[in-house]
């Protein structure tokens, strides 16, 4: 049996402000740091411990993980960074409130952009400065490999192939890893491991800042798997991301 | 042309006690963490980023480089941790005061444990609890290959095959590394670079936390280096470095 944790990152300045982000470099707030620490606290209340970590490009997820080994003296740890675990991107919708889009678009369609599996919200122009081709980070990569928006389904599609390329032989070597990843990169990944029919997976949200461990079997199959910390508060959390974009 | 930033970590808890660290995982003194902001700061006053890291899987190696990264808004950078890039081992020294020791055993004879090229510290036992076959970051590697002392020959000879395996295809390719790291593997370093001849290094000090940078040809050759910041300030930086084992 061998353990994956996932950990999505911490609140960010624009979760903060309810805006959609996506691909957009935004830090953690304040409180997001605090649940950062609160991962680490409760992983090392539970005992886990993690041989190799992987995260995305993004620097929300990146200081996640930071915070997490520098709390549980795992800093030596190897990391691994990747675009394929960045968030979904959310194309043209990225620094725009989530209320608003609701309230001009309609929250039914804000859901479906935000949960629907097969729905990419409207893309970025090529040309605007916010396209990830102008970013350098994503610089020795083919600029038409790129997304100017996703649905999960794409999402998917490119988290899965480095999942199957790169982590699953760390777990087949027996080594415990860390993913600190993002709401949708991980529902991809979770929707992988439990097997999620398509249009069951907007109805599954992942709480910030609480670990979701799976114990893995010799086939990588999910054994079980059950986030850390207390149920009542990890609900009450997945609640509040459902609730994120509900027009008051 | 290719730049290669040589960074030496900042002042360590240790250093500040003035006590042989070595293989020791101690982290940076808040003077250090000073030392890593103004490194950074260096860079960008002189317009200098890089594409790949490197260190070694120490803390106050690592801790600097998150620093530098964080700071210079290049958390996205690929990092790779080696022990490779550790400080030398100070064997059975590792712990002690360096005038304490410097009055016990002469200060000729710390000079040449701290500087000599062929000079190897007493050796750790092999039952030590300090003995890096016990530390869980070398779980991967054969025992028998960890060190219970180093002479810089016995450093540069581990620090070269990763030089070539690693760092110089990243440099091959034009991107700018930055090998954030320690008093010792940095020396070996240079040493390769510049041909400094064995009867020579002694007397090569690195100062923490002032980057050095390399200009190298297509061939790897160093066509010019440099400290960046204020050259009295390096000089002086440099001195206090070679004047840590005197014997007041």
């Amino acid at each position: 049996m061998v353990a994956l944790i996932l950990l999505r990152h911490g609140e960010s300045l624009w979760n903060r402000e309810n805006r959609f982000t996506g691909w957009t470099d935004v830090d953690l707030s304040p409180r997001g740091i605090e649940e950062a620490h609160r991962a680490a606290q409760l992983l090392s209340d539970g005992g886990f411990t993690f041989r190799v970590a992987y995260t995305s490009v993004l620097k929300r997820a990146i200081r996640t993980l930071w915070i997490v080994m520098d709390d549980l003296d795992l800093m030596y740890v190897p990391v691994h960074r990747s675009w394929r675990l960045n968030e979904k991107s959310y194309g043209a919708l990225q620094g725009l409130n989530k209320q608003e889009t609701a309230a001009k678009y309609g929250a039914e369609q804000v859901h479906l952009w935000r949960r629907a599996y097969d729905v990419r919200p409207p893309p970025l122009s090529r040309d605007d400065p916010g396209h990830p081709r102008f970013d350098p980070r994503y610089a020795d990569l083919d600029p038409e490999s790129l997304p100017a928006t996703e649905s999960l389904h794409d999402t998917l599609e490119r988290v899965l192939p480095y999942w199957e390329s790169h982590i699953t032989a760390d777990l087949r070597q027996g080594k415990p890893v860390l993913v600190s990843a993002h709401g949708n990169s991980l529902r991809a990944l979770v929707k992988h491991l439990d097997g999620v029919p398509d249009d069951e997976i907007a109805g599954l949200n992942i709480p910030t800042g609480y670990p979701l461990v799976y114990e893995l079997d010799g086939d990588l199959k999910a054994v079980k798997h059950y986030y850390l910390g207390d149920p009542e508060e990890v609900a009450a959390a997945a609640r509040g991301v459902a609730r994120q974009a509900g027009v008051k």
